[in-house]
């Protein structure tokens, strides 16, 4: 597993207790390119890691200095100035995979970094000092409809909408007693409505002009992600004709599937560094639409498994190494 | 409770222990103006019911005969031989509230029924010896849009988009290997997708023209549907004057509350016979929309405590008299 | 509802926002006898309460002498100032129901108190000024077990094993990691084990020099408690023995059901205020032993609804009126 | 993952698509020593399984001479024909590890089979043609309990409690109303209680003459199984006695952890095919007792884990070969 061995880089990850940090954790502990010699918590500091033998550490930030990739899984906001004290000071640095939204598009820091939306960055991804890894919901989106907006598959005059949940663990691992269990359970909600999601910068930094409309809802499943978009397509655009879109650019590629049939569900992809992809065609809708689903898992593809495929692209590895695909 | 009083209403009840069946005896049992004297079961015969003293018994014609108000709560396709056999043979029969769909708008057996959409129908309920008792998701989405499609609030020009999602208590209560516990806890999936669900017959009869998608979503929860609808506006149009729109429309009217601000959650209405109205507005979607959201319980405003409102017409009683609003 | 009408008794509550307290108001606002004059929340202020037209206020002790019968919800440790406060001190003052910890048997506060565990000293809660409110966890275990003891059923030389098991309400609407919905969901644990919860000395208050083993757990649902004892009888004694004790003792309580065969599950009583207890023989362990069930919901005859038994026993009301049984 | 090499053993599945099944087929599709050549599905033929490239098959009795090695994960009753079948009749037949309940203790079919509790009869199981992989629940308390009934830490006049909570998945994959996620979610439940759970008679062949009673209850989750044990302890056993004589036991074995402090939950087995064991001290019950606990995935370490265990002692492999542990 994780025991040094010659060719193994070694690889720190800051915030190691949160969902983000802990899925991190779990996959670079079975990389077997992968030799994790620190995790920190402030909170969890001596208690084990899923690393066997490493018990987490506080932040320490010349320990830092001594990685070669570093891992920042901390709150949104708490990465810049990791980022700033490493980066920006001369001396020896790690290369960083930021998972928060600190040094994403839209961020204003965003000039900074390479956007890690790895199948479509990884040579720029390979060079990088920095990468800003994707949102989940971004994830989902882009994934979906970049092939299909760069195709011209899409009526760019008329909007698309974009209705999303997520589990909870999207919000992060944070005391708020509208997470409860008591709170969650049995429920289902809107947030962050009328497009103002902090994620949506980063949608349309990706997607130039395209109208979207954005509502997310938060699940009552711990983890997972399923967009559901209402997308006008071009005149003559078919099912078919976006599945091909979608297998054309991303045949070979282990970390998206496209299904032949029918939209994707949650239970394809928790669990694992997957999307899938599908799309069903639609009735009497007036100008044409069909209905494209991407699923993720927001912890999987959504957060430490692109991280881990971004890791790979560093090191020149295949993307797939140490992933759930 | 149900002990038979001089004012009493004798009520009967076909299929008490599917979920709606359950539901309508659990409202029956403790309406002060009802006494319910059977309730049928095929497969429970013997077992006790939620009125005290009275088990449940096998579905017999001629009992059926002998109520004022008949509560037919089959599966879909099987009230309309009772129906026939009841009211198309002369002899004494009782008025009854099909909750099935054999009698909605789309049937083809619409013009034999009153469709029980209660605040909207209900004088028309108040004569009739049939009502169509209206589908759980056409409940939300006309309650929501009716007032704002009659009002001009609409651009009809654009699409709709509906995004629902429902408990799975929606899809009956049978024996399916996909509404098992372990099949549906942790997951979300659409279904019944591209236009061709069953219920938007119903919807497209009372909405005319207007063009609308609907996406239906399999919840990992037992009850209430959330529909989160994308809606087009006329220039001008703000979600003030939305808001204002509904409480025009149904002030007085208990079981429909509208938010003063925010959408609507499954766990405002589970457990009630309420719909909640709720909108915001939005940003940068090029043509202005808004999102609309109603909530209601499925078995709850989507079916039981909707027929006890009509079963409050026929009577001419209060439309809350024995809900739980 | 709740207008002030003659004969209205003007009750207040402290704490309304909690899981207790919220469920305390939603018994109360449909009490027909009970007039809520005010509802307390530090941090609610202002939002509404159950109660139409009633806001929650922050905490007031003058306005607490006003009301005839007090509901302290507060957590745990928080109400005795308040009952030192107001009772303690000369002057006009409410009749007080703590639904903490403060008062209960083994608190060292007890003998200010009457212990209102309603089918056993109601005539003593008739009189008293302050009431400790049962814990959830004995509520079913001295409800099931009382008359067994007292009858002699029970081999008292042998160990009775109490497993049970609480939804999370019964830890309170805490901000805590360890409730959060990503860390229940899917899983079940066993906590205060070792015979060190804070319960027992209440369950050994009452019944006397039984040994007793007690191991609660926590179960991934919002509320309920199942209490599965296995109970060493006394030579000869058989189910029917046990269930014709409980008859015995509860005839004519509509707090507490028998049932005829089996053991009770959550479903029965979730959203009730009853109690419902089952006992199964058993074959092949030795010296004889009965498996009995005891199902509450926590925050129904576990709190709210065995305090609003408390109310009513306070104004010589039947015990029935306002609850759910 | 499961291509044909030359040292792969060429496995078969028989009965693909139930939950034991399907687990099976996932450990297998990525076992590095193991090549699928068929798994066999009556209802789902044609549709993919989790080995690329490899669609279910229906069962085929001759196809299943053709492997080194069969696994039966049909429902229980249904594996002694095909055992019967292949290994009864002469010619060439497969070793055979059964997952069902028809040649484990107390079948009538035992002698048969060698009882493949991988850490207690893994040489045995070396040999074996046909192995009995043992059930959910004695998996859990055979593993907690051998090494202290063996070592005399029980005090064996006294009653052994075991409560025991498993996810729904140990009912296996059946269109049955009670395992409906409406009738599930929300509510907890005994069940096979009176000590007449089948399970019970694998323990009592394995433990002897210790008394037990046996209680299980159906939990809320999709998988897991908890047993909390109330063990009567010979004077002046400590829990540290018990961790010691279970660190004794199983050292070096990778699929059992021995917790430091405290007693295990579902979450630290889920997903893994690992049993952990805890033990703690309890105060004031007389004759002294511990409270153990066994936590297992019921899919994992008490289906398919211990099946590949098993499949690994046949082939002389490392037991940790392919399991997640």
């Amino acid at each position: 597993m994780s025991e040094t061995r010659e060719e193994s880089v070694r690889v720190g990850v800051v915030g190691g207790t949160g969902y983000t940090g802990q899925e991190v954790l779990n996959l670079l502990a079975r990389h077997d390119g992968a030799s994790v010699v620190f995790a920190t918590s402030r909170s969890s500091a001596g208690e084990p890691t899923p690393v066997p033998g490493l018990p987490f550490t506080p932040p320490d930030r010349q320990a830092a200095r001594d990685v070669d990739v570093l891992f920042l899984c901390l709150p949104h906001g708490h990465a810049a100035e990791w980022v700033e004290a490493l980066l920006g000071s001369g001396g020896r640095a790690p290369r960083i995979i930021d998972l928060t939204a600190d040094h994403r598009p839209g961020s204003g820091r965003e000039s900074a970094a390479v956007y890690g939306l790895n199948e479509w960055y990884r040579e720029e991804v390979g060079d990088a000092s920095l990468v800003a890894n994707p949102g989940c919901y971004p994830t989902g989106i882009l994934t979906a409809l970049l092939p299909l907006v760069q195709g011209g598959a899409v009526d760019e005059d008329r909007l698309t909408v974009i209705n999303a949940a997520s589990g909870v663990t999207g919000a992060g691992r944070a005391a708020r007693v509208d997470l409860l269990f008591a709170e969650v359970s049995g429920n289902y909600k809107t947030y962050g409505g009328g497009n103002r999601h902090r994620h949506l910068r980063e949608v349309r930094a990706e997607l130039g002009t395209l109208q979207v409309l954005f509502q997310p809802h938060l699940l009552p499943v711990p983890r997972g992600i399923l967009e559901t978009i209402v997308l006008p397509v071009a005149p003559g655009v078919s099912a078919d004709d976006i599945r091909e879109a979608w297998q054309a650019r991303y045949q070979g590629e282990p970390a998206v599937r496209v299904q032949d049939r029918g939209l994707p569900q949650l239970r394809d992809v928790v669990g694992t560094d997957r999307a899938h992809l599908g799309v069903e065609e639609t009735e009497e809708t007036g100008a044409p639409v069909v209905v494209v689903g991407a699923a993720i898992d927001n912890l999987g593809k959504g957060a430490a498994g692109q991280a881990v495929q971004n890791f790979n692209a560093m090191m020149g590895w295949p993307t797939e190494r140490g992933i759930r695909c």
